[in-house]
């Protein structure tokens, strides 16, 4: 099949790589005049801009959008539906909140253009990997573009199966789903990240509990001086914790089990926002995941001023002095 | 009556004048000889050391020892049961932790001296609005020490009357109670602290948001610049939130609507912590109690390790780059 | 002056009388009959339907909607931006996301209408206490609308002052405040009953593990039978949780110490949602304000999806079997 | 080697099963003489009681004590140490507190007697996969045990080598860590399921949203019916939150997406509730370790007194109904 790709960053670059490796063809462009020669020595066909895209592809066309959420993929959509015709398709495989994806499809319906949202984990890892994806579109249309993600996805590999699961493999075992209609992509992909923080903060309360037992603090005989590198070692081997962020923490802590050239300032990116938003509205308790995210606002500050607001009620109250040195 | 008190600080100072303040007689004792001959001014009887103390004191001699917890508290108790004789009372009105009172009433008893712990809110004010105490004694112990507890306590006041509150006023209703055995005192204090602690969290997370809400990282039409001052003002009236902790808060603002003399960093004592511990003991789900505490341990961190390894996770999985500056 | 009020339930009925003993004349309209009536025998003077209550103002006008949020306000605001003329004002003294506020103004400004927002707590207490409250407004249409804000208001009633608070008193000292324009009102109405959520569930953990305490799952000898109502009751005298909250605590306590006639299962409404997502937006940690939040979803329900995923997961690694009886 | 074992429960049966696999000899017993059958079918020597087993072992003997935590640990190692000799080992391989493991070895020491934990996750599992083992152990008690624990672990297996591990294997990267000093192999055991309690809750909080998103109160058209086990399957290959605890997910939902056959009732055990106490006691803020353990908690319960205080406020200020039915 053909696929029109906008954006060459790591991501953009590796689909529109790993779908010609699977015979597909790609007709790319980036802002960057760079970007697109470094994919067009690797066997895609150049764009010079959307209008020039467009062109070149065949009817009816689709087009990946791999860009930043926001502007960038806005702004792209809005100068793609100008420039496509009835039946042709836009996929956004950014990180869009779903409740902006429903609102471009209705607009693309009435151009008679379809709108696909593809949320995507591990994308980094992608071109060796596979790309891990979550899909939001009307059936047709997924059906129509089911090549492409065929091929993006990281397919069965050596996963033992789930139990319970026979016969052929259903698309989830191929590494990609068809979620549901639209904005059901980006929805799951939100949860995944959700997810992913409370994951990550689970492993690093763990591990800050491990290091501190050293600490100065504590008495002498209470001291424990573990081996941050080995524990995250042994616990990929066989225990309940095993995961694919176990792994990466191994790597960091095999080389640098001080974290030292790390600031702890930690950024979070939408997802993790409104996956909290989304537990908020439909009334979920989602208090892990929820601080979690508290736990990175936090890591960005020197001090807040709730907390200078804490230490003026205790000069009130009790006349405890902690004021700035 | 007559009541001997050891450690004279903010406290126990105060406890000693507001006792002579109300008829009675107190021996007085702290390492300060500056201290004692203060109080000896205001009237008391000063005591050279313990023995000194135990020496003024008539049978059955009540001590009320009023010293930081740990240590200070434990070496003095130590000491007074090698000095005092059967029937004899130790009050301790610091800030113990209940399992400790439990502990040393058992030693004592075997040398048939009794132990009393009081609990105290609000203390450094007591001089002038009494001692809200609340009391662990066996029951005929906590009936002969009543007098010096009633005349510590705030009293009835012009507080209103609580519905379905009739007849004398009871003991409660004059700002103390006897809370139940030994130790309950201490009990009942440390989860007012706990309580406390979530309460003044709860005033630091909303002012956080009324006040970030003028922050540079919203967008220009969503920043509000609200008077931090008038607000906590404006809520002592009628609001549901007004509470002595919001008349502090406002005391502070009226002032210093910046807070900047405070550096953020915000201590925590045993009770805090003790609350958590008994919430988990008990299988109580207590996240705003443990939310609480958790953000005053934060506050006193630049960066942990644990967000360090968030930072090497998403390096890991998204080439994610927070390093250090 | 003169007020129109649409909405004459606890809250509306009572801003309409208390403004009357204060000398101003208010016109009232409310879909039931008998409540119209029942204002109009207390001096006001009664609309048969917006229209009516419209033509009966003088201009400029100021009518007061004080009815559910949503719809109900939506809807009676569209109807009264076609009655009414330029230079007259609406005022939104119910429960309004901040948001619409700031989307009604400019809609209403369209047609040189103006808006107001009054957030207000301790409502249904206000004819006696006052009406405490938070007011967005243009400046010079607040200041044409005080005579109204300022008889509705508490008043410096005999409140301590604060520190630092000196000469005349200040609006907020009187219990209202001008907070900015248009939504500052509600916004921070909002944030207040977050910290009011914080503050009642730092209560509601404190009184669990204190009632817990008697559990028959502690050994018998680490249980303690503590009195709810006088622990209430104490800490209302001195202690630094006091508070209205508290207050309410110990009325509700003292006849019912079991609080049997409550069923656990409690509302919540969209102020505190709304508080943690203004939160997640201004990227601050409030860890107090969210658990309170999701500790109120989790009381609405028997058991979790995810609390029997726990259990499934549970089997899967350790065989530990959590099912149905 | 040589190993006595006490305790043929699933863990306890399996060492001995994988130890003999390896080329060891076991002497076991256990209370069920079924247990110890089952074992002597297998090829372990058979104790009638502790002194025969005891009798059966050669110089310098280790004995592994494989039982439920709490009492019978505590008694079968206090009448083992009055039947061993100097020189002679006792290994915990229960889910003992570790400060209850630093007091046993100092009395331990007195008889010259030594003691080792082991903490094992993945128990269930490990006849097959092998122990996943942290070890707290003096140095030369440690290496002269090592050849069982070598064999008990997984091995290397097929797992990708961590970034910046070279050159021969290290125990971690078998599966076994010798975690410090006495204690340290249950402290990192103990920790280690808090960090599971930490991503179990992640993953229930996330499904949960995901569950309700197509829940009756939310409009029509925001619902979506997604389909859990295909989410769980799609997210195991190549997510950033692919591990075992997904793959058991993912079990478990292939042939039950409902989950109905759960009750929702959630055990905990002590580890988790340790951790907390660890957090607490070395100022580590834990929000998501503390709100794992809180939910599991909830979990058991129908309606909290707190929840019913948190009705008697909401009456109290606002005369809003929340009355059992």
């Amino acid at each position: 099949m053909q696929l029109g790709i906008v954006g060459l960053g790591r991501m953009g670059g590796n689909i529109s790589r790993r779908l010609m490796r699977g015979g597909h063809d790609t007709v790319v462009f980036d802002r960057s005049e760079q970007a697109v020669q470094a994919l067009a020595s690797d066997g895609a066909l150049p764009a010079k801009d959307l209008a020039d895209l467009v062109a070149q592809l065949e009817r009816p066309r689709a087009v990946w959008v791999m860009l930043p959420a926001g502007a960038p993929t806005e702004d792209t959509i809005n100068t793609l539906s100008e420039l496509l015709e009835a039946g042709d398709v836009i996929i956004d495989g950014g990180n869009t909140l779903y409740k902006d994806d429903i609102r471009r499809a209705k607009a693309l319906a009435e151009k008679q253009l379809h709108y696909v949202d593809v949320g995507t984990s591990g994308g980094v890892w992608g071109l060796e990997r596979g790309f891990c994806m979550m899909i939001g579109a009307e059936t047709d249309v997924f059906e129509r573009l089911d090549p492409l993600f065929a091929t993006l996805a990281p397919g069965v590999g050596d996963i033992p199966r789930t139990l319970g699961r026979e016969g052929e493999h259903s698309r989830a075992e191929h590494g990609y789903i068809h979620a549901g209609p639209v904005g059901s992509g980006h929805f799951v992909k939100m949860v995944h990240n959700g997810i992913e923080y409370g994951m990550m903060q689970a492993f690093a309360e763990g591990f800050d509990i491990l290091k501190t037992r050293n600490s100065e603090q504590l008495p002498q005989e209470h001291r424990l001086a573990l081996n941050m590198a080995d524990i995250a070692e042994v616990w990929r081997r066989g225990s309940v914790v095993s995961s694919w962020l176990l792994d990466l923490t191994a790597d960091a802590l095999a080389s640098d089990p001080e974290l030292g050239k790390y600031s702890g300032s930690v950024s979070d990116s939408g997802e993790g926002r409104w996956t909290i938003d989304a537990a908020v509205e439909q009334a979920v308790p989602a208090p892990v995941l929820a601080a979690s995210l508290f736990a990175r606002f936090r890591s960005r500050q020197d001090a807040t001023y709730g907390d200078k607001m804490l230490s003026a009620m205790r000069f009130g109250f009790g006349g405890h002095i902690e004021v700035k040195k």
